[in-house]
């Protein structure tokens, strides 16, 4: 199982860290192979424009869609994007590692999604479903979150974790053509002792040891 | 009421552009202030990290809400964050003009979002409550669409337009502190005729002369 991480927090210390360098030391001894894309280290741009090309579908009007179909084509993406995309051809299962910030990504990593997951075909009909980019792949979210997990019931101020993760579950992993796994969220690890945060990082130790032979959360079709 | 427009899109002719002058132009005609935020024509950083900050709170650990509740206290922010957190101040009425892309805000305004929206006090329930620092001030989420309406079906495989902008509704708007108004989605311009794309603006100007009237979606209250 090739497993491409993509990470980021702007702190080396921090709890996504810890649960990065488990991901991948556990995943390696499973067998599996670990690529990682650490954002912050790699300093990634995470905007988008024109400069995600080397190619030039329309000069005129910059509609980044077109461009990447026109890219995909001429093998006309940037140096970065063209990593990346290379990693993500490669994996089998992508985790994204990250806090949860205002109920999202962060930016740096929204910008990752913008850029590398790209359209490769004009028809979008085709490339929401046979063809779509990522068809038979899994991925999974790994977050952290500032506060408790009693912060996220039913009828509550934030709505439940599946109702916040939901947009990106749906909206970004499916629309993909990934199969998406469970979340694994650690709840307020800042607010934990140290052996708090070790049984986490076991948790999370169990939880990885078992993907190979996870199932996917069931998800309406984009297909019909 | 003094309208803040945080606004992003890599294309100047795009709708999106039609939509953030519709918007000045209306509410100036109102009798409104507007300032508006280009974050493209900005070239803006989206990245959090040190560089938010020209204080320093821990300097063996970084992280950033305690930097920015020190940061706060002690006139620290950065150059950028300072001038958007004084047209946040300024503004009553915070209007986001944005492309929907993966189901969420593009990097670019998530990271003005990140950097921007700064948590002002060291107690969590305080800044969610009585003291949030958007209290008393309204925002609404203006965007566009890639895909048709239909796409945004109940049960469906995207979720309705409700429950796609609900993260950001309530885990990034009500918990700033924000009363939060209805958005206005315009679907799918880019397969609009010219007449179908004025009737749009139009429906938009309609529905931002009425705006200083409306009330806001009931969403659940953080302060209990």
């Amino acid at each position: 199982m090739n497993t491409l991480i993509v990470y980021w927090h702007p702190e080396p210390a921090s709890f996504n860290a810890a649960m990065l360098r488990t991901a991948s030391r556990v995943l390696t001894a499973e067998g599996h192979e670990v690529q990682i894309s650490d954002l912050h280290e790699l300093a990634f741009n995470p905007v988008s424009g024109r400069h995600n090309f080397i190619t030039t579908a329309n000069p005129d009007y910059f509609k980044q869609q077109d461009e990447e179909a026109h890219a995909a084509r001429h093998d006309g993406f940037a140096e970065d994007i063209h990593t990346e995309r290379q990693k993500l051809a490669w994996c089998d299962l992508l985790i994204f590692q990250f806090p949860l910030w205002w109920s999202g990504m962060p930016a740096m990593m929204k910008g990752w999604v913008d850029r590398v997951f790209t359209c490769q075909h004009d028809d979008e009909t085709k490339y929401r479903c046979e063809a779509a980019p990522c068809k038979g792949k899994r991925a999974m979210l790994s977050l952290t979150t500032g506060g408790p997990a009693s912060q996220y019931s039913a009828g509550g101020p934030l709505g439940t974790m599946p109702e916040v993760l939901g947009p990106i579950h749906k909206g970004m992993l499916a629309l993909a053509g990934f199969q998406v796994l469970e979340p694994f969220v650690a709840y307020q690890p800042a607010c934990l002792c140290e052996h708090g945060r070790i049984a986490l990082l076991e948790q999370y130790t169990h939880r990885l040891r078992g993907l190979e032979q996870e199932t996917a959360i069931p998800l309406p079709s984009l297909c019909n």
